[in-house]
């Protein structure tokens, strides 16, 4: 059965389960209070003796607190899911299930956070309030372009990681399969030539962080064809990229711009990329087409039109393109060295760390990215992470 | 071994133990991810399913997430317990520990979100930003006259219960001690004439909560003496306070207005009440000595002084007014409803049901309030709010 068919079952099935749950996450306490000594320990007075610790150094609060293994999962319900716009409240669901998994995933403490404010500088402040209950902050279902200069004002202003999953989980992702499928055809990330469809969050992102790997032949489309210095109706962050990226500032269709690449990456909408599109695309050809649930291109149709590796964000195919695969990872490395922020070197790491899950020997054209449920997953992004978080400085501990 | 010795090796306990918890609050989740099809449910695609049904009935947030059952615990770290303005961060062992007491005590999912601002609008912008995830505002710790701004305007904003604990939850118990010890005493609430020292958070709460039971001879005294309208240097509160009380406009210091007094209460400081004063008192004096740990006056002093019933907040003493008895059963009920508010008359209701649980048999002068760890209090408080709520018209299930 198809995930189209199975997705009503889905639905059912989570009307039901999300009844019985009330709710994905419970906030619970190790301590046992059955008895005024144990009171006097854990609140007052006892507490007061931790309480002037960190007031004396800050950075107590990690020992003391909850603050070390505790991330915010900040949304304004913007951009939730493919169902956009539906508020904080409607947000909260998948907010939820996103907590679920970076505890089920990482042991890490999780806390949905829903803002009611499409405000650029509201949502900043409200996070920049409440940060010191928090190690990290995980920024989700932001709409673009807001998303980016959220992320960069938060940057600049906290000293803990700020990362928006959106963008750069799902370009770990992403970057970590195009390792493995471009070791899988003998191609060279230097020398080939790619097009990114789609220039929202996940779009940008990946295309940033594949440039940081050493791609430079790289032409990100969007509805209006490709980004080229001049287009008309850019927002500043596409005008950017279209300064950073299209060496030979080409303009066109997507169809125009394919003709002769040997990666394509769909972060885009259903069905925009045609197998007639892909037969012009160069031999070996890598798609990844991560439209959810419904893809750029089905797996079948573009095998059948010459691509070799084909990747989506579907369970039911092979090479599941999975966010759940990095940010847990991530985290749990960011946190475990008390890093300050996640930055490039860092998502790099924990991308070739996730590539290398795969040996050589075992690489193939349905076997580019580990499965979600691998245990080796997150020990092995994490170390990496740690690492890189250490060797460029921003580790604390 | 009195509470001053054992503060030592509370303090030496804590910093252990509080090293060993790593934070005092854990966030969990109810649901089993260890495969594709848990996930789809939990999370994508299925959890689209809940997300619309809220979107299309925000009250369903109540069924399909942990919404209904969360409160934040929010402070400014202006006020932590006596160590005064420590800021967000240290404030955080204090906020954790009430959210650990909010589930080991109600089986309420509370936590912690410490503000990084100190200006009254700022707090409220926050609050009301992220209400949206929670089912109830637990204020906590917010210096005097800033908490009753905050917490007027959140009422006014959000439609879920905000309550300051140290007012209202302070109140709550100390009324319901006073309802047993005036009846263990033989006097009417109407009747008495009652000092108040102390016109801060919970002084204020106490006073107008007492005032709503029927008590109108009653002098509020700060640092200067009794409120009396004209007083130089009250706050806005305090002026609003003085034309409230003191009906007689007695004007003098504390051991001037309180001669002939029925009842004394303080929420004020160590040793301000000596026991000359209260041998200016009435017969079948009733004093409680709230400050903590050192109280205005030690049980023993009061008692040689001719007081008939002493209640401090200590745990070493009988009849300790412990905020704990309250905000649990209160909270309960208020989310068991979906009540909107937290109102004067549920209030009231938990006072007298915590009251009630001492049957008059069993009064005595040191038996006037149930203890902290007596099963029956949450429910039977829990119950009474639940009702209050129905019948003032603020409950929506």
């Amino acid at each position: 059965m198809k995930l189209e068919e199975r997705a009503v079952d889905y639905a059912k099935e989570a009307l039901k389960m999300h009844r019985e749950w009330q709710g994905k996450i419970r906030v619970t306490t190790p301590c046992v209070l059955t008895n005024k000594d144990q009171l006097s320990v854990a609140y007052t007075p006892g507490v007061a003796a931790p309480c002037l610790e960190i007031q004396k150094d800050v950075e107590k609060s990690y020992e003391y607190t909850r603050r070390g293994n505790l991330v915010a999962v900040v949304t304004d319900g913007t951009a939730v899911l493919g169902l956009g716009d539906i508020g904080p409240e409607a947000g909260m669901p998948v907010m939820e299930g996103k907590c679920a998994l970076f505890q089920a995933f990482a042991g890490i403490d999780a806390f949905p956070i829903c803002i009611r404010s499409k405000d650029v500088d509201e949502i900043v402040h409200t996070v920049e309030m409440i940060a010191g209950s928090f190690g990290g902050i995980n920024l989700e279902d932001i709409g673009a372009p807001r998303c980016f200069e959220v992320e960069r004002k938060l940057k600049e202003r906290l000293d803990i990681p700020v990362f928006h999953d959106d963008q750069h989980g799902t370009a770990v992702i992403t970057v970590s399969a195009m390792l493995n499928a471009l070791k899988l055809v003998g191609k060279k990330i230097q020398e080939v030539s790619a097009v990114v469809n789609g220039a929202g969050a996940a779009g940008t992102a990946c295309t940033k962080l594949l440039m940081a790997l050493g791609l430079k032949n790289v032409v990100v489309c969007d509805r209006n064809g490709a980004l080229v210095p001049g287009l008309p109706g850019m927002s500043d962050a596409q005008a950017q990229l279209a300064e950073e990226t299209n060496p030979q500032r080409k303009s066109g269709t997507l169809a125009e711009v394919i003709r002769g690449a040997d990666v394509f990456m769909g972060f885009s909408a259903p069905g925009v990329l045609t197998g007639e599109m892909v037969k012009t695309m160069a031999k070996d050809a890598v798609v990844f087409a991560c439209a959810n649930p419904t893809p750029e291109i089905f797996p079948e149709e573009a095998l059948a039109a010459g691509a070799r590796v084909v990747g989506t964000g579907r369970s039911d195919y092979p090479n599941q393109i999975n966010n759940v695969l990095a940010f847990p990872g991530i985290f749990r490395g960011a946190l475990d060295v008390r890093a300050k922020e996640i930055n490039d070197e860092m998502k790099v790491a924990a991308a070739k760390a996730l590539a290398d899950l795969i040996p050589q020997e075992e690489l193939s054209e349905t076997n580019i990215i580990p499965s979600a449920f691998d245990k080796r997953v997150v020990p092995a992004v994490a170390q990496a992470v740690a690492q890189a978080a250490r060797d460029t400085g921003v580790a604390r501990a």
